[in-house]
C-alpha cells in the first residue's frame, strides 16, 4: 500500500486495516519520501514513519513494514524503483488508476481499496482546517492529533506558505 | 545503527544484540539502499531488508525499525538528509571515524561499536569465498545462508563482475 | 528539428516533409525523452520513437536520424546538452522564439517552420478528443493511429490523470 | 541575505543597505542560480552577479559577498547545503517565514527585512512592465537599467515565453 | 546490441553484421551517451553515432536503429530504462554476463556474440595506440580512420589526461 | 582562474598575484563546490572561500571575485555551465589542458600559468604531511595555518579516512 501521508489520518488507518485483513503481511510505502516544509508536503518521511507507528497495535506491528521511498519522477522506471526497495510482494492496494495499471502491466496483482468518509478523512481537509484555525484534531488517530500538536503543525504549514482561509 | 549489509552477516547480528542491550528502540539504517548488482553491492535493499527481518525474533522486531536510505554522495548534507527519514533519535551507534565526527558535530551523541571476529564476520570476506567457490554460510545467520543459496547469490556475483579467485 | 510527439500527428509529419525540402539530411529530436505517463507527455521516447517511423518511407528513412534526448531543465546548457547527442548539424528548425533565440545565439542557422492546419493538428486535440471519447484518429498518419488503438492508448490517458471532458 | 534578484532592483539595494547598517560584513545569496531563460527566472545566476556589482560602491564592496546557490528543492537539506556553500555567519535575514523558521530551528539568528515600496519595487513588476513595453526603468537602479537595456533582457523575456499584455 | 564505442572498431562492424544475420530489424544503443573527454570515454555521442553512421550501406542503415542512452548507475532500474528509450525488441545480444541476466530475468532472449580478434580489435586498444603514437588506423573501418585523424583524436585523447605510454 | 583549494596554499597565492598583473579583474572558481570531508576534497566550498579571502589585502579584494561552482561531470557541458555562473570574461588561465582545450574551442582566451615550487606548493602534499603529523604550515599562507590549525584539520582528514602514514 502507498501513500504520502501529509498527515496520516483515521481513513488511512482505515484502509491499513482492511489490508489486513486480505494479506498475511503488509508494506506500507511512505512516497515523496524526500518531501518536506511544502504546502502538499509539509511534513518529512520521519515524521510520517512516527505517525503511522504511533497508532499500531504490537500484533499489528509485528505484520507490517513501513518504509519510505523517495520520488523518481519517471513512470518508466517507477515499478523498478518500488520493487529495488521492497522485499517481494504480489498484491498492490491503490486507488489510483496510474499505479495500479502500471503494476498490473508488471505482473503484480492489484486491488482497489475502499474510500472511507473521503470528504472528511482527507489529508487536504486536514491541513485546510489547520491553516484555517478550524477544528481538525478528530479527523486523525489520537496519538497523531497528539503529535502534531505538540510539533506546532500549524505554524508548519503557515511557514511553508499556506495562506489563513478568510472567514 | 548504520551499514550496508551486503551481505547481512554475524557480526551485524552481534552488533544489533548489542546495541539492543544499550537503548530501547533502534532504528537499522540499510545504506546506499540504490545500489545492487555490483562487485560492492551486490543485493538490493529489498533483499537487504528480508535478510535482517528473517534474523529477528518478535520480541527484537518490535523494538526495531529498519530504513533503507539512498546515498546523497555529498557529506555537507548527509546529516539533514538521514535526519529527514528518521523518526527522532538520541544516539549513532558506528564504527567509522566520519560518521561519527558528522553527527557528533550535529549534537548527538556518538558511540563506538565491538567488532565480532572481525576476519570472518565480514561481508567483504563473505563475498570473496562465495565467488570463489569456498565455504561461506558458517559466517553468516541461518536464515541468510537459506535465502541467498535460494536465489543463487553466488551467480549474481559472477554477474556483477567478481572474477573466481585462482586457486 | 525538435518536438516532443505526444503523440506524432499529421502536421509533424508535414512539417518533416518541408524540412526534408530544404536540407539534405534531417535529425529529428524527441525531446522530453524520459518523460511518459503523465498527462502532457504519455507515451515513452521508444513509442514515439516507433510512431515516427511507421510514418517514413524508405528514401525518407535514408536521410532522416531519430535521437531521443531527455530534458535538461536547465536552459544556460542546453545547447551542449544537445550538441554532445547529435552529429554536426547547421541549420535549427523550430517553432519555439527560445529555441530559435539560444541556438542563434551559439552561432547556428535558425529557421521558423510553418505551422499545419494547428487547430486540429495539435497533439494536445489529439490528447483532448481521446479523452472525450470524440473521434481523433483523422489527426495522425494512419500507422500511427493503428498504433494507438493497438496499445489501448485512451486508457494510458486515463490512467494518467486525463478526466473525461462532460458533455 | 537571500534573493532571486530576477533583476535587481532599487527595493533589494535598499534593503542590502538596511542590512549593512545593522552588521559588519554581508554574503548575499544569489538563490536559483541554475535558472534562467524561463519567465520567473529569465536572467543567469552570472549576470544577476553582474548587476548587484554594478550598484556597490568600493567601500560597500569590501564588506559583501555574493555567492549564486543553486536551489535543492528539499526543504530537509537546505539549510545544510547553504552552510556549505558559506563562510561562517550569524544572522540570516529574511522576509520568508520558511526562510527564518529552518535557520532559527537550526539555531541562526533570524531578522525581518523592511519592504520598500513593494508594490512598485518588485521584480515581477519590473518583468510585467518590460513585457507590456512600458517604462520600467526607473524600477531598478542606474548601472542596472543601462546593462538590461544593453542585453535587449525585453527580448529575453519574450522568448523565454512572456506575453506582452494587452491593451 | 549494446556498446560504448569508444571508438567503433572492426570488431563492432562484424558483430553488427553477425546480428544483422539473425535478426530482421537491429537496434544498436550506444551507451554512457552523456560521457566524453574522459580517458575511457573520450568521444561524445553525437561522434560515436557518426561514426557507426559512417559504416553502414543504405541496405543496413534502413534495418538498424541507433540510440543513444545515458547511464543510470542504478542498476535495479536499468531495463526499464532501456526499455523506456527504444521502440519494442525481443533478443539482447550482449558479452557482458550482467547485462544477459538482468535482461533475463526481465523475460527477453539473450545471446552471447562472437569476439572478433579480441586482443586487437579493442576500443581500449585503438586508444592506447593513439596516445603512444603507434599506428592504429588498421583497427578501425576506413572512414572512422579518416573522421578521427580529421578532428584530432589524439589530441582529445592526450587533453583528457591519457599520458603518452613510455617506449 | 579555477581551482579546488584543498587547501589554499603559497603556489594558489602566487598564481592568483601573477595573473592579477595580466589583467583587471579576475575571476578565481572554487571548483568541486559541493565536494567536502573526503580524502581529496576535505574543506567545504566556504572553508576555502574563507581561506581565499583571509590572504587578500583590500585593493586585491576589490579586484577579484570568489565564485563557488559544483561539478557537472560532463565535460560537453562544463563551458555552458560555467558560464552561466560567471559576469563575462574574456581568458582562462589554467594548467589544466583539458580545461584550455574547451574553452580554447567555445572561442575564449587561454593561458597557462606557472608552476611555483610544485613538489611543495602542492595541496597534495599539505594533506599527506598533515595526515603523517609532519611540519605543513610553512607551504600555507599564515592566516589559512592559523585558520586550519583552529577547525582541527588534521582530525577532520583522519576522519574522511586518511590514514596516517607510516615511518
Amino acid at each position: 500500500m502507498v501513500g504520502r501521508f501529509q498527515p496520516f489520518h483515521k481513513g488511512h488507518l482505515a484502509v491499513i486495516r482492511e489490508c489486513l485483513g486480505k494479506c498475511d503481511e503488509l508494506i506500507i510505502v511512505i512516497g515523496s519520501a524526500e518531501e518536506s516544509h511544502t504546502m502538499r508536503n509539509p511534513f518529512t518521511a520521519g515524521e510520517r514513519f512516527q505517525m503511522i507507528l504511533s497508532c499500531l497495535t504490537p500484533e499489528e506491528r509485528l505484520r507490517i513494514l513501513i518504509v519510505p521511498i523517495r520520488d523518481v519522477n519517471r513512470y518508466s522506471v517507477w515499478v523498478n524503483h518500488i520493487e529495488s526497495y521492497l522485499p517481494p510482494f504480489d498484491i498492490v492496494f491503490s486507488n489510483s488508476d496510474l499505479t495500479r495499471s502500471l503494476f498490473k502491466q508488471a505482473g503484480y496483482g492489484v486491488r482497489k481499496t475502499k474510500a472511507y468518509n473521503p470528504k472528511e478523512y482527507s489529508a487536504t481537509e486536514v491541513r485546510k482546517r489547520m491553516v484555517a484555525g478550524r477544528k481538525w484534531s478528530s479527523l486523525v488517530p489520537e496519538p497523531v492529533a497528539r503529535m502534531l500538536e505538540g510539533m506546532d503543525a500549524r505554524q508548519r504549514l503557515l511557514d511553508s506558505g499556506e495562506k489563513p482561509a478568510r472567514r
